[in-house]
């Protein structure tokens, strides 16, 4: 690893992680087959910071490392892996390993673990768990891909909603071995298993005994159904600060919880996603093999491709207009370029005003009508420079009035088609964020050389 | 509002925020100037709530809103609000009702609130707090923009590690009104108020009252300073799954805590302005003036003008290569296009690579090689489609295999400088989020043109 000493990327004043050095000497002791060393210097690291290290040296090491730390692995360090590498590491684990790695979590990430493995692997997990978190995984799986019922937590705490403080205490403190790990609200449910309020444990520690849990619970209390979207719960876990939300089954009656690290983690991965796909690249991750990177860029290339050529065959319908005029061949490509880049602004503004929901039909008209005007604003201002730009680089005053033109008219377009592409895709069902570029981009291509040349052929010749 | 007839974008099964129905009621209200409906519906809703619908409404009617109004808004509403607008909504408050509206807030609520304000309405918010809290918000104001001091929340609960579970339950419940509203963990201070570890209240709240504090301390406890940038703090607590971080003097004193809910903003507002930087959008949101938001995009149009103008000079160097075969001029912004295309994929997952952490010192030589790689196969196959068509359109066979040679050039070019460009900019300090693209697409753009105009001139004429 000479190459680290080259290009440093940690930053001075790390808050989390693991930095270039300690990478560098855990490649060291994997070098030296020193599995003592391995396990010295694992042993203080939190399980997410190990799994960022496997991510990120290559897969040769990778593959040393994991046979040299033979039975250190943990769950946790599983579940933080990233998803296209948990199968390869579980692959390199015997059965007996993955049995005490699995055991310790708690029954969501047990689900997040087993659901893209496959069916061999996935029964190798089932069988290593107790029975009863057995039966919870596999309800779990039952549920859709992106249901809350499926990314829930089966373990929570719930009171009678007729105890008081005192009784809530006494509960918990009979009952260790059945708590979860960590839990932060009391969940209140009437006799026939209904939700029907929560109290904070914060509350529950600083009132008396003898106060009626009822008389503390929070204002405010929502629920989810299982089948409801996990993103939708994750949005509403961040828009109401709330710290864990439950969730029910059709009959009201609790089963779960989301908790706000899980939604957390929801959060980051749909922005990510949203970006990802925006800039057309897929799933990706930079763990990912050649092959599959290549396969998750290609569509994207290839839609382009097509609106390229869209875009060259406007420009054929002008041959005869180049010849004569050759500096439009030079010129052209600005006009588009520009379309492009306002279009792609406009765009990726409507995406994500769509995606955390400040982009809603009582809005729409208007801020159509405010990215055609942004458009036309910036478009005269472009259009004034580029036009005496134009003017004076080919002497000729009206390719100047012709390039400025067909600039204003492409802005206005691109802040049009930038917004309403998106807009009408998800009303359609289509993700906005996937395909919008490829529409945007035509409509700015296509009449930004259609404007400028067709002008050109008009004014000019 | 007959405009919201006509296109819908509300989801069936919303887990949060408000539906257009609510929103055309409101409007009625306003326009009727029923106040006493108003304060009724917005009655049961949640700040957050409300929020939202202030920024989705216009301008107009935003403001005989907050006029019908008076008296409602409370505190929660404006921290909630968009920062673009909470000056505007402040202004519209009378002295007494900005008083009414900020006392109830935690500490960094209204530093949040006042830290973006006008010296005058700083120092109206100010003079309506408590001594106690005043100190605490100017205290907060005196630490640097992005630092974890800035926005830590001083309401905090710690206690002397030397206490047993039932001293500590005895505090909470005697001492009620200094605690915070919500709080998931007492934190351990020696002597010198030196934070040493942390309790979970779940674990107090399921242990006997004699058992020291100290037995049931988390594992892991880590603390951040008060000068460490927040985002980094906040993309910890993501890491580590955690509730809330211990914020410390340089002396290790407690001061103040971060907690989960906040981190989950910021790591959100973190992904958004990534993507925001990476489409030339700058800070702007929907609820800007239409010249802020001419403003923020004019300098990404600018660059990209620049941009565009190299690319045009590399063209005009051919002229005569165009003027004699006029194909060319229709062929080569394909090129460009799909070259500025891959450039963009790769620079997306290097941008997101660089801020999570998962592109370092230790693959950054791994990662460059990997995507030139996947430049030459994407390049390769689109080179085959390209040259294929190009032949056969133009009926020349040699134009085809120029374009296709072009066509691999470029794409792996793209690969090397999507990564390479980020990378240094990260290296030398600058954004690499807001400056990539345009050096990125300069590159392809120039690339692009040169190589295959250049190559033609050499072998076709």
């Amino acid at each position: 690893m000479t190459d680290s000493n080259q290009i440093s990327l940690d930053a001075e004043d790390e808050a989390f992680g693991i930095n270039d050095r300690f990478v560098d000497e855990v490649l060291e002791a994997v070098e030296n087959g020193d599995s003592v060393a391995l396990s010295t210097m694992f042993d203080a690291v939190h399980p997410a910071d190990i799994a960022h290290l496997l991510e990120v040296i290559d897969g040769r090491s990778r593959k040393e490392l994991l046979s040299l730390w033979k039975g250190g692995l943990d769950g946790e360090v599983l579940s933080e892996l990233d998803e296209n590498l948990r199968e390869e590491v579980i692959n390199s684990l015997a059965p007996s390993e993955l049995v005490d790695a699995v055991r310790e979590l708690d029954s969501d990430d047990v689900v997040n673990l087993v659901e893209d493995l496959g069916s061999e692997q996935q029964e190798a997990v089932l069988d290593a768990l107790d029975a009863s978190d057995r039966v919870a995984v596999e309800k779990a799986l039952a549920y859709p891909e992106e249901s809350a019922g499926r990314h829930m937590q089966v373990e929570l705490v719930r009171a009678p909603q007729h105890w008081t403080v005192g009784e809530a205490i006494d509960f918990l403190r009979s009952d260790d071995n059945t708590l979860p790990d960590q839990f932060y609200h009391l969940i209140l449910v009437d006799p026939r298993m209904k939700a029907v309020g929560y109290v904070t444990l914060g509350r529950i520690l600083s009132t008396r005994r003898d106060v009626p849990l009822n008389d503390i619970s929070e204002d405010s209390f929502r629920t989810f159904n299982v089948n409801q979207d996990v993103e939708e719960v994750a949005n509403a876990i961040n828009h109401y600060h709330m710290i864990t939300a439950p969730v029910v089954d059709d009959d009201d009656r609790i089963v779960g919880v989301i908790t706000i690290d899980d939604a957390m983690a929801f959060i980051e991965e749909e922005a990510e996603e949203d970006l990802m796909r925006l800039a057309g690249v897929g799933e990706g991750s930079l763990s990912d093999k050649v092959v599959d990177t290549t396969r998750q860029r290609f569509p994207w290339l290839a839609v382009n491709l097509v609106t390229a050529i869209c875009a060259s065959l406007v420009i054929s319908m002008f041959e005869s207009t180049i010849t004569e005029l050759v500096a439009l061949a030079v010129l052209m490509p600005i006009v588009a370029s520009m379309g492009g880049n306002a279009g792609t602004q406009s765009l990726t503004v409507a995406v994500r005003a769509l995606a955390t929901r400040d982009l809603t039909s009582s809005n729409v008209w208007r801020v159509i009508r405010r990215e055609a005007l942004v458009g036309l604003i910036n478009g005269a201002i472009f259009a004034v420079v580029m036009g005496l730009i134009g003017a004076v680089w080919f002497g000729q005053p009206m390719l100047g009035v012709v390039i400025a033109v067909a600039m204003v008219i492409n802005l206005v377009v691109a802040g049009l088609a930038g917004t309403m592409v998106p807009v009408v895709l998800e009303k359609i069902g289509v993700d906005p964020a996937l395909a919008s570029g490829a529409f945007v981009t035509t409509v700015t291509d296509v009449v930004g050389f259609f404007a400028f040349l067709g002008l050109a052929a008009a004014w000019l010749l």
